[in-house]
């Protein structure tokens, strides 16, 4: 096991009905500003339900927090928060709405051009204290203290964190997530899935619990994923999938081991290019990158093969192209396809994917650090 | 699954050489109490190597810290803490270390008798922040915030439990576990493996993913625990060991399940009867337990024959028989006895034990909180 340093401030405040203890969490008088997307919070009620848990308290709305949320959005919401002296936010979303409330929280006081906390790394001195009431589990955003920021002029998706944008407590009530659309729970399923594989396919650290703790994510990502589309309102279903996608990206299961992560910065070049969901593009490219990587992920390959498919005998290389193919399946049983030819895209697409990765300096990624530019093209063209 | 809050604010330093990061957690300045035990960590060195991170303080030190601390003693930290000011405490030992400086951080700024923490419940309304350095891995007082403190005169072990007595840090270093004796060693897998199973041994919850951590933690106890009897400067075995008796209960796996603890409680009474080590008490009576209580854990005994002891074919019964006897050759291979004729006690003893049981109120346990005193005797006479 290397070593780690682990620390999550968050506190969870998991099932149903915990939207109403959310003003035990903010302190009294607190002028809080909400910030939520595209309205589908409006429609299910779950706005509604939250301003009735703040009626004590001087609260703003900020709407309009687009997936892959822009800096210039959020630059609105931090405009607003200066100017009517927000010191509580509370985000009501997903991923999106989340990652960018960290943003705000960071910008709001930052003493400077708040581009910087992106593009140059600046340090996070302060932060305005949040919370998230989280409605669709898939990014681990709720519990952990990074967030990806999207600039529309460019295109970049550009990555911060600080141990200081922890939310203060996030609501993780299932039954918010049974209204959300098949494409959203099944993206959600997908994204969850390839956090754990980029902390768990490396290879082995002699780190036990880490391993079974994300085969046991795994194993139930692929029981109670299906099951979520077939039965929306299953509480039980939505209630371990909610779970399982909050621990799959919240330092727990990564702490003491080698982390990969190209699969992602591969995947954010095609949602920038060709604007396909996060969670298509990690779809698209995991079944590739194994394969092409199947040498060095070999022994956590078989481990995977092993203890997450049950494929235990047999020749080895046979094991791992299964392991590959039930991976692939898993994926379009979620009606996520798994081909960029599915989503129109071909071979000449690459070159400016490569030439992308290229320019924001993705030129050695991965466990070894070793991952180059050719190599990810190899993943690319095998996408196809 | 059920509802649940989970907050752990404890800041985990994991890894060979961590004691020398413990002065970027305290602040300047700070008057630092070291507290521990009967002198182990005097002659491995530990506590000059706490000392040498700590030279920029002003150090005290309070040693003699007795596993089942006593009260008795523990008023003696909390003077000599509040004549020289302490405000900083770092507890360097294992789980009665620090389970005594957690009574003594609350002890200390308490207005009026601290005898009243344990015998009351009084509330904890402020404490002294303070740190852990683990040596030895069971409790997982290092990450929690309950503690057992014994009063000498009755001999009454009393829990107490506050959000304001998690450690602010702890320091998790394998290799100051090379030198525990066997005894130890063995006795922290028992205790782990019983707090584990107390939170999974149950009723079905719907809790996938509590299940399959609980079930990863065992696992991984079953595989590591004999090796560090037989390698006991083996990094990796003493890693993974410590992490897991660290999860085995912080929290997290007990968050939304259904828990019982009903082994634990009649154990206490064999400490307190017999001064059986706490481990020793665990072995004797959780093979026991799970026998007299084998039809209503029915549901959960199967899961646990199939997916810790790859018990899958055949009769039902015949499965469960052999979980529980696998659980009890797993303690002996830790060489722990599992009967209480191997410590000396016989059916005699029973009688008091189970005054001592009615005297403390322990009338209804369990996860159905009807586990009475009848069935206690029960599990008391089949432990012969």
């Amino acid at each position: 096991m290397q070593n780690f340093t682990l620390h999550n401030p968050t506190r969870i405040l998991f099932g149903q009905g915990r939207i109403a203890d959310i003003s035990q969490e903010i302190p009294a008088g607190a002028r809080i500003l909400i910030t939520y997307g595209g309205g589908s919070v409006v429609k299910t009620g779950t706005l509604n339900e939250v301003k009735a848990a703040l009626k004590d308290y001087t609260v703003f709305e900020f709407a309009g927090i687009e997936p892959n949320p822009t800096y210039e959005t959020l630059m609105q919401a931090v405009e607003l928060a200066r100017r009517e002296q927000i010191d509580f936010l509370l985000a009501v979303g997903g991923g999106s709405v989340i990652d960018g409330t960290k943003f705000i929280v960071a910008a709001i006081p930052f003493a400077g051009e708040p581009w910087d906390i992106l593009a140059k790394h600046a340090e996070i001195k302060s932060t305005i204290p949040f919370g998230s009431v989280l409605t669709l589990p898939a990014t681990g955003s709720e519990m952990n203290s990074g967030a990806v920021v999207t600039r529309r002029a460019s295109n970049d998706k550009l990555v911060f964190a600080s141990p200081l944008v922890y939310p203060l407590f996030s609501v993780l009530d299932p039954t918010k997530t049974y209204t959300l659309p098949t494409r959203q729970v099944a993206n959600g399923v997908v994204d969850a899935f390839v956090h754990i594989t980029e902390q768990y396919l490396t290879y082995p650290a002699d780190a036990k619990v880490q391993d079974r703790f994300a085969e046991g994510l795994l194993l139930t990502l692929i029981e109670e994923g299906p099951r979520a589309l077939q039965e929306p309102e299953n509480y039980a279903v939505r209630s371990n999938l909610m779970w399982t996608a909050t621990l799959a990206l919240n330092g727990l299961i990564g702490a003491g081991v080698p982390q990969d992560w190209a699969t992602h910065m591969l995947g954010h070049e095609l949602t920038a290019l060709h604007g396909l969901d996060h969670a298509q593009t990690l779809a698209v490219l995991l079944p590739a990158m194994l394969q092409v990587r199947r040498e060095e992920k070999r022994e956590k390959l078989l481990q995977y093969a092993d203890r997450v498919w049950g494929l235990r005998e047999g020749d080895q290389d046979v094991r791992i192209g299964q392991a590959i193919k039930y991976t692939r399946q898993f994926f379009e049983s979620m009606q996520v396809s798994t081909r960029l030819s599915d989503y129109g895209i071909g071979s000449d697409a690459i070159p400016a994917l490569v030439a992308q990765l290229q320019r924001h300096g993705m030129t050695a990624l991965g466990e070894h650090q070793n991952f180059d530019i050719a190599r990810s093209q190899q993943v690319y063209e095998l996408a196809v």
